[in-house]
């Protein structure tokens, strides 16, 4: 199960990059901010975690993949710069409702594989989901989504507490991934679709 | 007396946790920004000295008694709502002293517990007071007390201090304690009284 | 080598300091101010850099001189105060460049000597000599010059990316140090010369 832990990583730093790289157009940034806006909606939450955890150093140093990973989604997206530019208003909330989908189980799960118990775990995988697009969103100066939209905080909690019952449970090691990340993409998604939020 | 300081520490929560909770209600927050104002402000300080002394993991993932204490916290205030709202200006800065006093001296403790010298241990004091406080203001875009009053930083610094002395002298470990605090409740105290600041 | 590092060190720190000084005198602020902003300026990049390197505690909770040198060199500001205000407009582009310079190389060096590859060392380099000009420069509300200035961030990262280089090459321990501080001090200086920025 850990190497699917780390392409879900891996795909959930490219997305919320994306999202990053998304909001640093808007806010009409040049390639560096966009760089810096991509890194810090990406690693932020991870980052954050590793800290508070005392997992030392950070993920990141110990596996510069995440920083490549990164620097090859904003080249990319700059060089399909016109097509991002393009893309519809829905995308951005729902790029993000799978970073943080993503990232709330990584934060439940690291915390769960150091023994800690289910308070310390729900918040990791909160401050994991979250932390990283209120950066983003602070730092180009809109509100952001967990303070603008009430089902986001709730939706990783749900989520990660549903990780943290499956955990211990004799079932299917990727149902115990799969479960969770459908319950806070089905509370998200339906969220914006709806327009509850 | 290692109980006497966890107990303190966490009388030092409830207040300041008690303080983020006023400040929210005032800058009209949901429940949601409620209990992130409170946990900012009851365990910010002390999770910035515990990252900057390598303290790991983080106090409260070691303890997660501290997060229980600040959601029990927000809820009762939730309940006692009508009661927080009618509180005079008075409080919110009495409480304030309260947890400034109480997380300078441990701040100062932790520091000197671990081997580091006096100005290690002051500064720590400073930070694990301070930074809570100023956390909070900052979320409810306020201008800090630390910054905006003068007798706040010197407070927190004399009892510091005071806490460093007596820290390797022969007397009473009760008053170790005690003597700092009153030294910082004092001058804040007397500061508020004399609207000296 | 070492013993060139910590001195070069503790230069970047009163170089810095003096700029976090120089900010908070044209920002009107209190000595106390001032002295939170040299210390922001002097030590917060290299705070962060063992913070995500794991470095722990971090390099001025094991040695306190660099506390030292910063409240020195605030004291030092205020006796020489009206000298400091009649400083041209050049001076702090200038310091800051110094600054920039030997924190970058202080940055990559640690991540190099701690067995980090190329990729990490170069981006603690950048974080070393960037944050705490950032942090300056957000807390008295300025746009930071790392955005602000195009050849800031490409200074860092080409003097960083010429230490790496070096590093591994059979070369004196001083040109290793100093060409790529002079690639950094060329870049800049002749950036701020030339008005390219």
């Amino acid at each position: 199960m850990a190497g699917w832990i780390y392409w879900l990583d891996l795909a959930g730093v490219i997305v919320f990059a994306l999202s990053g790289v998304i909001i640093a157009c808007r806010s009409r940034m040049d390639p560096f901010g966009m760089l810096v806006l991509a890194a810090m909606t990406g690693i932020g939450g991870g980052t954050l975690r590793d800290l508070l955890l005392g997992i030392r150093p950070v993920f990141w140093v110990t596996d510069p993949t995440y920083l490549w990973v990164i620097i090859i989604t904003v080249v990319s997206s700059i060089v399909g710069f016109h097509y991002i530019h393009r893309l519809s208003r829905i995308v951005l909330p729902v790029l993000d409702a799978f970073g943080l989908a993503i990232f709330t189980i990584i934060g439940a799960h690291k915390a769960l594989a150091l023994g800690h118990g289910g308070t310390v775990a729900v918040l990791m995988g909160l401050l994991t989901g979250v932390a990283g697009g209120m950066l983003r969103d602070v730092l180009a100066r809109r509100v952001p989504m967990v303070l603008r939209q009430e089902i986001y905080a709730t939706a990783s909690i749900a989520g990660a507490w549903t990780y943290v019952i499956l955990y211990s449970q004799p079932i299917h090691p990727y149902a115990t991934i799969a479960l969770p990340i459908l319950v806070i993409l089905g509370l998200r998604l339906s969220a914006i679709y709806w327009r509850l939020s």
